[in-house]
């Protein structure tokens, strides 16, 4: 399994993380088998939210951790908080009481990792500042981070920040690759220009933040996966070709089509299926070319000018 | 009233603005009346354009100010210019030349504030900062800002500019809200995640650049106000109930969703009304709670991932 | 004709620039014949790109320039790679490769000025710096740029460059004019304001980053001429009428109307015609009002709010 650094001289992680989103499909000893399995592959980074399951994907990893072979020291667990019922809070209360929350239900003493879940639009910078603070020096948050955040949301917290934040996490795969596919069409007069995140992948790769990657494998918002999906037959069908050149599945090379992005993106996967995980940890080990990349890119109906 | 400063250091203002633009409504003698009813708010700061009436709300506003109790120093009056008959003029000449004609209609000495009113695209910043700096010197204008502005014509303009911008007024209102939906939806496969402004807000709450909110009751552009509006029916009774809970009107919540917001904005109202005036001038008064705002955000259709 | 420099210190060049990529319409005496005319008018500037007519536009422009009175050191040649078949590649190995061909198709030993095409979204930037200063070093490219390039594109490249881009070439034109438009058009909900292109008009003005202009006269993405075009006739009516008051044809005002914008862009025009390019060049010596450029920007669609 690849590593890799988080942020400019973050944490060190796997480059393939597990999504615990949908944790509660599985019992206690399938979660922790799964959790065995994750490590075996090498997949040592785990992905939470307190809204997962309204808590009880956290709390099904923890039961499941003490049931597998995980040791605290050998994982990296990151959670988000800051979406509420009917809306978003990064006041300082709300961040201290999620992390107290997310660590009982994980059962932990610290996070690696915390991220800020969903830009709020009354975000008092001076409030989050104050939060973070108070939690690295009280060691339950080691590192910081945000999700779905636009450049100058990212900059208005920094600027105040004491940590730097170390990844932003955002929806990004063939199927929903706005991140790119604006950037490639620019100024052409069609949807595919249009500015829907300030360019938040290059601002990234600007200042060092890492790019996780969430539901590499859907459509829209959660509208369901490309994979063997019929509305996506010619991307099936380069996807099927590519992958026999490189003798992996297609689910494989998904994943590799992140992974091969300059930036260096971590990818969070979700499946809770075993063997599907096999074959998300293989991408590490598949070169595409620049020629692959883009075929896929277009067969997805993404355009080039 | 609440008083804020416009800018970093700038000038001290009340929170709510009379907007002046429909000040020809009325006669002197009622203008007069309006006039000393918004100082008896304590709404001391008003908002003109050369172009509203064709200049005849200066031109009514000087006449009334005189029949009223106002005296110049206990008033903060801003005027506007760059809109000509088809097209942006920000040259020295016509800046000039503007400010003239506005302080003449006006009868003042001086105009506490001079806003660029929109982005001329033929805007050469060297003209601006010469004028900037004769009316400066000259006592004819204490403060600068721009109008509807995003943020590189902003940092154009800035980079040569002596005097720092101390605002940016833009349309914003709980109808017309692109410059905190855009950021709420990041991105999202979309039009409410599509950006319309270079994220304006955050780039002005960095570079501590005060926003004004005009056509606070508005949508569309001018096209109506969306109280009572059938077209907004779940708006209006969301605010209702909102506005029941605080013991205060639709207007004044609806004015209290725009003073929340952690910008800190100034809101330029334009009623001629006495009574909605008083209305309006009670949102400093009132302290919405995260969820109340998120809650009338969404009332208005407006999407939360 | 009007001279400029690239960049805030670059290579002095004719405002006009010969677009080479239908040179492949003449043959090889007709191509001398035409440089030759271009020379004649001032224009001294040509822009090639490896793909225009799949390299043989560069090939007949060797064999023409050969025929014609056409000097090297008289001449400034500008030619683009980074689009293959079906991808974009800005690899080191790529570059270096393109220059090579580059140079001997155009039967030169040096470029003055290199640009990348498109934006390759899976650039490293630290390839395209060892490129670039390889190409310095060995004299084989005087000067960088690159073409339909976002701001935080450039800035990711810039960051590691030991060379000032000197030029971002855009489409651009009274029917293409998305990158003034949208500046216009800022927080107004409609397509007008949307951005496709992050405001690199601005961001080329603050960096001293000369804006070239491609297809002038185009709409859409070659989707045809505007002039004389049925589906323009308000625009069409309008340069007429602004034409004649300065006795000019109606290309002459359409160049003009790009050379009035105070970013001082390049035009780089395309024209096969002898007679057009020397309308084209005559724009130079025309000054269009203030008014006169909004009156042609409205009679176009685009709009004013």
């Amino acid at each position: 399994m690849k590593q890799m650094t988080l942020g400019a001289d973050g944490p060190q992680v796997s480059a393939i993380a597990l999504g615990c989103m949908r944790l509660t499909e599985l019992d206690d000893r399938q979660a922790a088998s799964l959790i065995d399995h994750a490590l075996a592959l090498g997949i040592s980074a785990f992905d939470h939210a307190d809204i997962y399951g309204g808590g009880e994907c956290e709390r099904r990893f923890a039961r499941a951790a003490r049931l597998s072979g995980a040791r605290r020291e050998g994982v990296f667990i990151q959670s988000k908080c800051g979406i509420r019922r009917g809306y978003y809070d990064f006041s300082f209360r709300h961040i201290m009481a999620s992390v107290d929350d997310i660590l009982q239900r994980l059962q932990c003493d610290y996070l690696d990792m915390l991220l800020l879940h969903r830009p709020d639009a009354l975000v008092e910078p001076q409030e989050v500042a104050e939060a973070f603070d108070r939690l690295q020096v009280s060691g339950k948050v080691r590192a910081f981070g945000v999700s779905n955040h636009a450049p100058l949301q990212m900059a208005l917290l920094q600027k105040v920040l004491t940590q730097p934040l170390r990844v932003n996490q955002m929806q990004f795969g063939i199927a929903h690759c706005g991140m790119v596919r604006s950037g490639i069409n620019v100024n052409v007069q069609s949807d595919a220009a249009v500015d829907r995140d300030g360019d938040t992948l290059n601002y990234c790769r600007l200042h060092d933040i890492t790019l996780q990657a969430w539901s590499p494998f859907q459509f829209g918002m959660f509208s369901g996966v490309f994979l063997d999906h019929p509305d996506f037959a010619p991307l099936n069908q380069a996807l099927e070709t590519i992958a026999a050149r490189h003798g992996v599945s297609k689910t494989t090379l998904a994943t590799a089509w992140i992974l091969r992005h300059p930036a260096q993106m971590q990818v969070v996967a979700g499946s809770m299926n075993a063997e599907r995980l096999a074959q998300i940890a293989q991408a590490c080990e598949v070169s595409l070319s620049r020629e692959e990349w883009y075929q896929i890119y277009l067969a997805a109906g993404n355009p080039l000018p």
